[in-house]
């Protein structure tokens, strides 16, 4: 089946370093822009009634032509195999990517036509948007389910030091949720090398870090 | 993006009518079947940990050429016009259907190799399917989250008069998904003729129906 490209998001995430492995995970805010012939306020009409979205759109940096009946997760260590319908890898028959996604709202603007603002996307930057879709709490919310090896690390989390003068160097309104990405640890989950500088980029920085057993430290911000 | 077809559903909705409007609505019981490509048990390892699992599938019979920005809702008594990205209808941009299903199992068989037995799939018998993810309930489950219009109406249900002469000819464990799909009001929402008699194709029956207020009568059975 063909599917048509309708929309596209912009985020703070330029590059797949750092992105939180799942949505909802950390509260970056983000916009969904509408190409033109999708620039219409009326397909968008009552869908301030729900608090979230899904979003099906298209693992565009992970494409492949061949496929792999087993992945390793990075949650697990990334040296234990599983099928890859039982993990939410972007290396799938079909690189199509599921995240649900809070709204804020949506915005009307000149340029754009209506904008989605959102949060919790795990989204790249100008990744492409397949379909939006309200979502529906009594038949997509399932909080009792059992969640497999995701769950089992869920609360899994580091300290993050974040010293006040790089602090300061990041907008205000981005410091609450690139600590949540931080706290996330955005390394490769086989990597354990305590003095390994890292480099990742967000909303317009490069934030440089290594990590030493729980703690993950901040060592410079500049502008990227 | 072109998207590979890699399974299909065998379910016992032969037909649009009757099919519950969203998952999870009946307990009514399907199966999974691979592509020959994709019969691969290794595909589905460890996918028993979860409880539910995300479909990803084509709205094969409702595909057209150009899209409607807003569309009508049986919900809303199809007369009020909503934003199509605000509704699941499958008249939108991509025909892309999205639906959470519970796992009961994985069967392994000579012919089909890995089969997905699942529950509560609103999807007619042949529908292509394009991916499969495990449901992740930390990330995907917001119990609290605003369900719109279609949360107004989630308690609507209609009593079921099932004569018991006619029950006994629905196979025993096909009986309780049965109720629970009548109970949903397979009737287009505008129609509110008491002595209209409905026929609907149910797991190779055809169950005759009329609803008077908030009472459906079957009024007779036949092997289809």
């Amino acid at each position: 089946m063909q599917i048509k490209q309708i929309a596209y998001i912009r985020s703070d995430f330029v590059e797949k370093f750092g992105i939180p492995r799942q949505s909802n995970l950390a509260d970056t805010r983000a916009e969904i822009h509408f190409l033109p012939e999708y620039q219409n306020a009326d397909a968008l009409r009552e869908i301030e009634a729900y608090d979230y979205l899904w979003l099906i759109w298209e693992f565009s940096e992970s494409i492949r032509d061949t496929w792999s009946p087993t992945v390793r997760p990075p949650r697990l260590g990334g040296n234990r195999r599983v099928g890859v319908f039982a993990t939410r890898s972007p290396f799938r028959p079909n690189p199509i990517g599921l995240s649900s996604v809070k709204l804020i709202g949506v915005e009307f603007r000149e340029k754009e036509g209506p904008v989605l603002i959102v949060e919790g996307a795990d989204l790249l930057d100008m990744t492409p948007i397949y379909d939006i879709k309200p979502y529906l709490p009594y038949v997509d919310s399932h909080p009792e389910a059992k969640g497999g090896f995701a769950e089992e690390k869920k609360d899994y989390k580091l300290d993050v030091n974040f010293p006040e003068m790089y602090l300061e160097q990041i907008p205000a309104e981005k410091r609450a949720a690139l600590i949540q990405i931080l706290e996330q640890d955005p390394r490769p989950s086989y990597q354990k090398d305590p003095v390994r500088i890292y480099g990742m980029s967000y909303a317009g920085m490069e934030i440089h870090f290594r990590v030493d057993k729980e703690t993950l430290y901040v060592t410079e911000v500049e502008r990227s």
